[in-house]
């Protein structure tokens, strides 16, 4: 089945959504918002299910849904964690500024703790005070997990995923080195993220939803333009099981933590760093990519970081070209 | 006023607590949760207070309060950052180790972000997977904030801070080094956090509350023995008006959020790294600290983490020895 959360007050008003995003269904007689049904996910998920097949088949009062009325499923939530799982954007970073990667980046998945209390809604602009911060949008994929108990193995907390869906992690790149430096890791460097309309539960993903991670070409467009086309099942080196694992290695987590991939980046066909999906690439699925490429090619970076008016969209198509997951689609304020 | 949440589902009961912490009210006829009032505070907080001064004139129907009986007074909150606004437990720490310390870190606040889906309640025990995690107690004052939009300064932002606290932000030493060095800041090494029993409005702590800072003796005992006698008012560079504008810096903040302080530590009065309780000294409010001081001092630190069994006790008693926020009791599981 698949969820949104229409706008309304601090934690928006749950409804199921139809397969083809064409329509939804209230859902307030099961839960009012997408929290108070994580909350309480075995009695609310059957329920929220016979909902979307009555949905599906025309069998209860249903309204248009429009992407654009949709907060981010969950408007705020009480963890967004953040991993790193495509190893190659990294070592691709990393070789860029001519930095070795530890060897144990391929085995101990890199995650950072992200500020949950207010993610933009999927067609929100992207709030920038200062255009030297460097915006820049990262693609991923997302996971919302139920409660998980602290020092779950990896295979076990698959089964702890009831949601998945996209997010423009939004970074701001010129205050990511300083940050870091510092050592407490990102802050101010990370504001909010926009999560994609709809969440849909991995059974419903069929085929595109296996060995814990979503299979699929990521689109990225930027400005209108193909920037990104990588597939997220590809070259994704932790699975979400591995991340919540990670995650949950010394506490528990709540339900309705949200755990995301890192930026979906796959490696060039010909073993090199990646080329644009007009040079007959996959491109990018964050503008610090491109630049670290562009560096690595040519000595220096020559695509700017994201200024005001520019816009970035997000999504992923099924096989008969319809969204999955709605767009998110943003505008630098 | 003072308020806390009883144990009860996800987050509590919202109850209203006398000033010296023997009686409570039920809240739940202006809001179920502490969340629920904090989301609409300007309306909620004046029937708050008209409650607390009831239940203080024994106008309306009370309960005995059992600080036992309570939850964190938010069981799980939207965000929790936590500064080190105490730099000089920062320098120590660093002077310990040999590095340097940035002269930056005088003037830009560390901050990271914490995991706030599931804290412990005050009374409940520590669980602690393996002890070479090198379990440790990290005495705190926090603070929660009203809704803050991004960009506030330092002064503006102290009108923001809506309810005063201690915390337990246990930390797992053993784990920090290999995590910083990953360079996406603490995960694994934070886990769960512990409040006070009682949060307090800053109106409500008269003189205690100023400058941003809440002052006064922070007691820290470890298994019942004086550990840490430090004033939080004394050696803190960064006033809480600065924490939430440095945290607001690219983001609006939700309202509930928490920011820390950080470990309360003062300077020795000679100026040296600081010296026990029973040699006179104010003691200190981690064990780290402790272990610093014992490394500057002997060249390797003597005291161990906590292991199962111990128990640590923060506090801090008003002029006439009674305590303010309750206290956070707990032992190693």
């Amino acid at each position: 089945m698949k969820l949104a959360s229409l706008k309304q007050g601090r934690d928006g008003r749950l409804v199921v959504v139809s397969d083809d995003l064409a329509w939804y269904a209230d859902a307030a007689a099961v839960a009012p918002t997408m929290q108070a049904a994580l909350d309480n996910w075995a009695d609310a998920a059957p329920r929220l299910a016979a909902l979307a097949e009555d949905l599906n088949h025309d069998a209860i009062p249903k309204e248009r849904f429009h992407e654009r009325d949709a907060a981010s499923p969950l408007p705020r939530a009480y963890q967004w964690a953040d991993g790193s799982a495509y190893v190659n954007h990294v070592a691709l970073v990393r070789q860029a500024r001519g930095a070795e990667m530890p060897d144990s980046f391929w085995h101990d998945p890199l995650m950072y703790q992200g500020g949950s209390d207010a993610f933009l809604g999927p067609r929100d602009p992207i709030p920038l005070g200062d255009p030297a911060w460097g915006c820049d949008m990262e693609a991923e994929v997302v996971v919302v997990t139920d409660d998980v108990p602290a020092g779950i193995d990896a295979v076990a907390a698959r089964s702890k995923i009831l949601l998945v869906g996209l997010t423009n992690d939004v970074s701001l790149r010129g205050l990511i080195p300083g940050e870091l430096a510092k050592g407490f890791g990102f802050f101010q460097s990370k504001p909010s993220s926009a999560m994609s309309p709809v969440f849909v539960t991995p059974d419903a993903l069929g085929e595109r939803w296996r060995d814990g991670k979503l299979h699929g070409t990521l689109c990225v467009d930027l400005n209108g333009q193909p920037l990104g086309r990588a597939d997220a099942g590809v070259d994704m080196t932790f699975d979400f099981g591995q991340l919540i694992a990670h995650a949950a290695k010394t506490r528990n987590l709540g339900a309705g933590t949200i755990i995301g991939s890192g930026t979906v980046s796959n490696r060039d066909s010909d073993g090199g760093p990646g080329r644009p999906v007009d040079d007959g690439g996959v491109g990018y699925s964050c503008l610090a990519e491109v630049r670290t490429v562009e560096t690595i090619r040519h000595g220096k970076p020559s695509t700017p970081f994201m200024k005001r008016g520019d816009t970035v969209c997000i999504w992923m198509d099924d096989e008969r070209h319809h969204s999955i997951f709605g767009a998110i689609e943003q505008s630098v304020a």
